[in-house]
């Protein structure tokens, strides 16, 4: 098959993978034909669980399988190994599966490796996604919404009517995306139709090319005509002071419009590209009632008798005859479990804390992946001003302050309370999370009052924060994989009869998604190898 | 009050109304002072609806009013009004409220005027908004959801995921949102680079504007450096034809990239600016089961022995002590109603067919409204291969086809069943609107193919469509508001003790909003003359 998609943009893996888990494999093949696809054109072939019929077929018996590690890869083993009847245990540290997918609710205890303890006190009905917070449309995450009836609804990853705010700019308020958008495009425009206008591209574009291109910039970047110097003078895109209304009220367009200097001095273009990553492009989807109704169907799924949380693994052992994994369970008594194979999830600088026999070689390999961080700081208002007062309905405001962005609720639109959340990447992680948490809060609120006002301030009534690196057992928010070294292909295969799965195994780290496809991959060769025994 | 509104792009009028609704004129006024405005800054009054304790405190009271319609117009009038105590009469000549506003479910009869009788036969909760369908962030009709509970969700109105398709200009297949906006986004940059680069707009950069111009488009377009002579060569934005995976799979970036003068051929940049305008901008909203519950709520709140279906006006009389309204009641006797006032918020092209006294330069007015048309076609299908086949969850495929747009629902992901929507708007919904029911759909689906291929007709279960010139009653989509000329202003005034409302009064005719808008105006308009008796 050609690289030349039979719909651009359409991923032919997914797309198949997806008609599996739905339908079978009759669909798939069914579905492969409609598209006018051989299924030997496949290059990848898409993922297919095991079943009970495997063995039927075969004659032959599903495994013992130990996994270490009670987040979306370990699960996500688990449940696929289940489907066709193999024995799995899951070992879990924390008191709760999910792993980074740990969703805060009124209740919910963390006590992190300083000691620091936070009880959350949050509203009913308001939660705080502490992990992975979102899903686009291509990713296999989606599928297990599905397949384990997981209702989702629309993550608001963009909206024209938050804010952009750089304070190092000089910027003396925010300004909604609209406006920028409108601002930044316009002159975009009006600059690439005088230069075409001035015979500067002759080289790169024909007549029609030009009339073309004129086109689109008049129409896109709402600027005026050749007789009006292609000039930018702001437009009803950039938003109203007074809206458009009934009678005699036609509305004020915003204004002033600031000069094209002005508009690149303040810097807001730089959040344009965001919405079109792969990985960002709205639209996005959560799952309704918190991140954490994925592992709470997949434990479901498991069996919880299969799932053993507060059970710290202290050691492996692979042995020709199979794994032995001593851990100590939830009263501090030392415990272990053999099984046929084993496949360990956690992190690899956790595991690489955890004595074992599998060699030095994957011992420097586990060293080999670098651990970034991430913090949440989640705040709950007593209520919605950002609807009322702003008309912010969901949606990210982007800022330069050491909070990073501000995200509004995608849920809950015209409640009673909502919370706001502040994701911080890497050094302003490690500096808030250093602090103890109310040290944190006090901080960034005092930062996203310069944004909102004392809205911002005033109107909060209890917060929660998690900083991945004094996470218990986690230590991190992921794991950097230096895919395309020896270390990375060292732990794609086998220790004997432990295979490493994780998100840190994948190209998609820091991803639910990762997790699910490097489960599924080594689930994939794990039943091979007990097929072909 | 200067132009520069305190927050750039915040309507200082909806948020402070919306303070009003919410909370009362005393929040109303401590918010205004929280925000530095005086509250003899405010160019335009905040609407406040009447209420008891205004005839209460001046001892007079409340009046008697016949609304013809039950529309948006029509109900907002009495529900304002009926907080006050008001005693309204609501005659309107269909079967249900909501006029325009009109949700069709499994059962839902509708006869045109042609006699052509259509029953929907959609599964339970498959819905088709027959009439408005999304609604603005700042929007007055949001704070009415607000106000009466009537639970909202997002209207998917863009997504990267959904197609761009002109077949007038030699596209073979359609191509994503997010492919082609990286190409056009990708050569507008390369373009002006080079421009840029090349000196050809010294007159309008300083040096400075140059850098930061340079470095927005390079992140912006993600094209190569000055030493790769800016080009743009694709960009993983565009999508992976293999996506990203685990273990070795890195996914492959989507190929082949179109030429620049491909791209621009194709035309798919025409459709980028829709989601920059003021009304249509991501983050939009519907109500949670169907638009006719803002309808259904206000009724509700009106009292049902307030509103008189299947009751067709035929003569309006006004008289110096009142208003006399006649009309056919369902079982088609001839019944009066007599009021201090009335509020027509009947399409003037409707109102002006109704015999009345009101004058002649009121007659020549109502004719001076042009009517256009739309048609909405909905197609339910027993899976939602939009989903599984192409990963669209929602959003809005664009085509040149006469369909116009295809809008995926924005409700009921991963669901059984969904309904597919083509809007139609002034010729083709003429066109399609012309013909029967059947004939509308067999001609839509042949044109849906072109983009989603045989999925879009062999997945096909039920269909419902509405050409809005058909519709009795109503018989147009929206007339265009001739602002500006002594018509409107006419109509603007009161006609006698007969006030005029509708969306067709306001600067946002088709939407709810500006029949929302448009009754305030009224109500206030009128509220005040019972006062000042």
């Amino acid at each position: 098959m050609s690289d030349s998609a039979w719909r651009p943009g359409l991923s032919r893996r997914n797309f198949l993978s997806a008609v599996g888990v739905a339908g079978g494999m009759g669909t798939l093949f069914a579905t492969m034909g409609a598209l006018g696809l051989a299924p030997a054109a496949q290059a990848i072939p898409p993922y297919r669980s095991p079943r009970r019929s495997d063995f039927t077929l075969s004659g032959r018996g599903a495994a013992k399988v130990v996994i270490l590690g009670g987040g979306t890869a370990g699960l996500a083993s688990a449940y696929e190994l289940g489907k066709a009847g193999y024995d799995c245990t899951v070992l879990e540290a924390r008191d709760l599966v999910g792993g980074r997918n740990f969703t805060a609710r009124g209740g919910t205890v963390q006590t992190d490796v300083r000691g620091d303890r936070q009880t959350a006190s949050f509203s009913d009905g308001v939660y705080m996604n502490t992990g992975p917070g979102r899903i686009p449309q291509w990713m296999v995450t989606l599928d297990y919404c599905r397949e384990l009836d997981v209702p989702i609804e629309v993550f608001t990853n963009t909206n024209a009517n938050a804010f952009l705010y750089n304070e190092a700019a000089g910027m003396r308020e925010p300004v909604r995306y609209r406006t920028a958008k409108a601002d930044v495009y316009g002159y975009v425009s009006e600059l690439l139709a005088k230069a075409t206008d001035r015979h500067a591209l002759d080289k790169e574009l024909t007549k029609t090319d030009k009339e073309r291109l004129l086109a689109f910039l008049q129409d896109w970047g709402e600027i005026g005509a050749k007789k009006a110097d292609w000039r930018y003078t702001g437009t009803p895109r950039r938003g109203y002071s007074v809206d458009p209304g009934a009678g005699e009220q036609a509305g004020t367009p915003l204004g002033p419009v600031p000069s094209l200097a002005r508009t690149f001095a303040d810097g807001v273009g730089q959040y344009f590209s965001f919405e079109f990553d792969y990985d960002q492009a709205m639209l996005m989807f959560q799952p309704v009632g918190g991140m954490d109704r994925i592992p709470m169907a997949l434990a479901r799924e498991i069996g919880e008798n299969r799932i053993r949380l507060r059970s710290v693994v202290t050691r492996i052992t692979d042995g020709p005859a199979g794994v032995a994994v001593t851990y100590l369970d939830a009263n501090g008594a030392q415990r272990q479990v053999t099984a046929d194979f084993c496949i360990a999830t956690l992190p690899p600088h956790i595991l690489a804390r955890i004595p074992h026999n599998l060699g030095a070689d994957v011992q420097n390999a586990l060293r080999a992946w670098p651990v970034e961080t991430a913090a949440k700081i989640g705040l709950e208002y007593r209520s919605r001003w950002w609807e009322t007062d702003y008309r912010i309905y969901g949606g990210i405001t982007e800022t330069d302050l050491d909070i990073g962005p501000i995200w509004y609720p995608s849920q809950g639109f015209h409640g009673e309370r909502g919370l706001l959340l502040n994701y911080l990447s890497d050094d302003s992680a490690r500096k808030y999370g250093d602090l103890a948490h109310g040290k944190r809060v006090r901080r960034a609120v005092a930062q996203g009052v310069k944004v909102h006002g004392e809205s911002h301030r005033a109107e909060l009534t209890n917060s929660f924060s998690v900083a991945w690196h004094h996470i218990p057992h986690i230590e991190g928010a992921w794991a950097i994989p230096p895919t395309g070294t020896p270390a990375y292909r060292l732990l794609g295969k086998p220790a004997g009869r432990l295979y490493f799965a994780g998100d840190w195994l994948s190209h998609m780290s820091g991803w639910q998604a990762g997790a699910f496809e490097s489960a599924r991959l080594v689930v994939g060769k794990l039943h091979e190898r007990v097929l072909s025994r």
